[in-house]
């Protein structure tokens, strides 16, 4: 897959710099995004126009040469490292090697990401190249519109998603109830655990991978960042959020479903009903022209006018809508653009999640997510699975 | 657990700044350890002598005070957050927000890890805050001395990663070979896919997880970082490199072995032997005391002296032995020490890998890999497999 980078070349002209400057390995998208290449240490690319890679070592050279998209590979062996060490020492030797190599393309200015690494930077600009930190990243807000190819991959990543998800629920309705309300499958005690590896074996089968698995019941589901532990119980929300890559393509689906055992209680189902009216809100706000923050309000007025607390209504409370409304997916899971109150102008080929939500540890959790792409008329919904509350 | 933080105190103290820094999310290693916790969107943590926890949203709030071990967390909102917003606009009023943070203790200055983001550091220098990127990261140094609790942690995933072994070799050992020499289980074509599914499955149901596994034969396993695919073949090396992690502790383990279907050419046979002596080499030189540095070196020499080109004797050889001798393991697969040309002074608790291995896209790879435990008078072997190339 070649990106589009003409906005990257855009970039580099309005901000009046000669290249765009990586430090990282590829488990850092915009590295992976931009090199087209797959490793697990740092390594250096730079975009001036052309794509050049720069390793310390030559242990990628040759794969690198083969696999990646960069016009130009490099090692510091090339630009006489081992000198360099002897001239200034190994923790200076890294920076005259960079400024030689950006030197070799007549860069001496670059833009990084916001989170690029501050040694790297502090060394160019004691050898006079200007290092700028560009605000979100541009390569970032990139990778936020989606080609058909990727689209594709997301959408075979949300199959595999779907045959889990299914998975998990056959589990949970195979279930019987103990007389503790605890759940058990062949007399064994059914918990969070056992449901996640359950999860984490059908996307291995299916190509994918996920060790972060939320499977929460109870008290833990009100933390929407807990994992979970421990016996499920019936009658209470479990809130399972499956977000995989896939293994080929490294892009990601996301979906959470909220599952009860029998019937919860009057509040989670009101709940539950709400936090749909919720997901519909933010769907018919949902299109090409609109803002992320648009979508989100519309997700905080059900919830408000319902009489449930919000970070828009309270920046400090804890239960309630306590997060955003969705983000992108790609790459990474979490990624551009942004369903909330920093969310900006959406665009045909933004894929972003819709996951309202309640919260308070006296309750529970409640969460309902669908993962959609934007279409200038409105949006294709990705999800395949049904919302069905008791199981 | 709670790290042993003395050497921080020290090199605080020897720096002469007030804090260390970091802003990071969790798989940033160097940031769970100093925060105990564990989440996937960046904080910021503080260590002053005390722990102190910074959270853009109220997200992790309540789970941070509950679950991190820090002494204090506390949120951007604490910090007058929408006011410096409207003050100073969104992209400045982080800095503010920070700076204000540090100032509540009294830190004018701090020391940040060499991977520290740019956009943070360039913000805290301009409010007048004094940011140096020290060398390898001090926190990073720490973690390579494991506790005995830590190395509990790394032969529980060893186990685990014996198992996964355990599986691939009985995978290998049950093919038939095919008329084109390509192996096959139950009539079907036999590939580098089908056995790491294997793996990571049976790493899946045993608490841990990985979805990078090495299944490499042929000339992919001349690669050292090619992660292999598509058929396997007879009387070929196959290098099969697991490095799961422990889901539950977060440390990982580290094995590989080569196997061949039948018995391989001479070549591989002589090339396996001499790893195995390179390897017995690194044991005999390996103890507190001796220097990474040094115990590469035992492993160049036996490879040398049998006429194989390494990178010692020749910079830019891409055959041979391509890569150094080890690295620590633990919360990262790859961190500190090093048993390379710049490995320093071994120390009791350092975990580390031992992997001589030979490349040639002409012959294939053959690599052995143990995981191992300095000792004050040598070390000792976490690893429980055997070394037998033919299955």
């Amino acid at each position: 897959m070649k990106p589009d980078l003409s906005a990257l070349d855009a970039y580099l002209d309005e901000a009046g710099v000669d290249g765009y400057l990586l430090d990282a390995d590829s488990e850092a998208s915009d590295q992976y995004y931009l090199s087209g290449f797959d490793a697990p240490d740092p390594f250096v690319t730079l975009y001036d126009g052309e794509t050049h890679l720069l390793f310390p070592r030559s242990l990628e050279f040759g794969r690198a040469k083969r696999e990646s998209r960069a016009d130009t590979v490099e090692r510091y062996v090339d630009f006489d490292h081992q000198s360099k060490i002897e001239e200034h020492g190994t923790e200076d030797a890294v920076s005259y090697v960079l400024a030689d190599f950006l030197g070799s393309y007549d860069v001496d200015s670059v833009a990084v990401p916001p989170r690029f690494p501050l040694r790297t930077a502090d060394g160019l600009r004691a050898r006079g190249v200007e290092v700028t930190a560009d605000t979100d990243g541009v390569v970032t807000e990139i990778r936020a519109t989606k080609t058909d190819a990727e689209i594709e991959h997301v959408r075979a990543a949300q199959r595999a998603n779907e045959a889990a998800m299914q998975a998990a629920e056959d589990l949970l309705a195979s279930a019987t109830v103990a007389a503790d309300d605890t759940l058990e499958v062949d007399g064994e005690t059914l918990t969070s655990e056992r449901v996640k590896e359950e999860i984490e074996v059908t996307l291995l089968r299916h190509g994918c991978s996920l060790d972060e698995t939320i499977v929460a019941c109870g008290a833990d589901a009100a933390d929407p960042h807990d994992r979970g532990s421990g016996p499920l119980s019936a009658a209470e929300p479990i809130i399972v959020d499956i977000f995989p890559r896939d293994k080929a393509t490294k892009y990601h689906a996301d979906m959470t479903r909220t599952f009860s055992k029998g019937e919860p209680s009057e509040t989670v189902r009101e709940w539950y009903d709400l936090t749909e009216r919720a997901m519909d809100a933010a769907f018919e706000a949902l299109e090409a022209g609109a803002t992320g923050e648009g979508v989100h309000d519309a997700v905080c007025d059900v919830y408000e006018e319902a009489g449930q607390p919000t970070l828009r209504d309270d920046e400090r409370t804890e239960t309630g809508f306590i997060h955003s409304t969705g983000h992108g997916v790609g790459l990474d899971v979490h990624e551009l653009p942004r369903l909330s109150p920093t969310g900006g102008d959406l665009e045909p080929g933004h894929v972003v999640t819709v996951e309202p939500g309640l919260y308070d540890p006296a309750v529970g959790g409640v969460r309902i997510e669908d993962i959609v792409v934007v279409t200038e008329d409105g949006y294709e919904n990705l999800t395949d699975y049904e919302m069905s509350l008791v199981v």
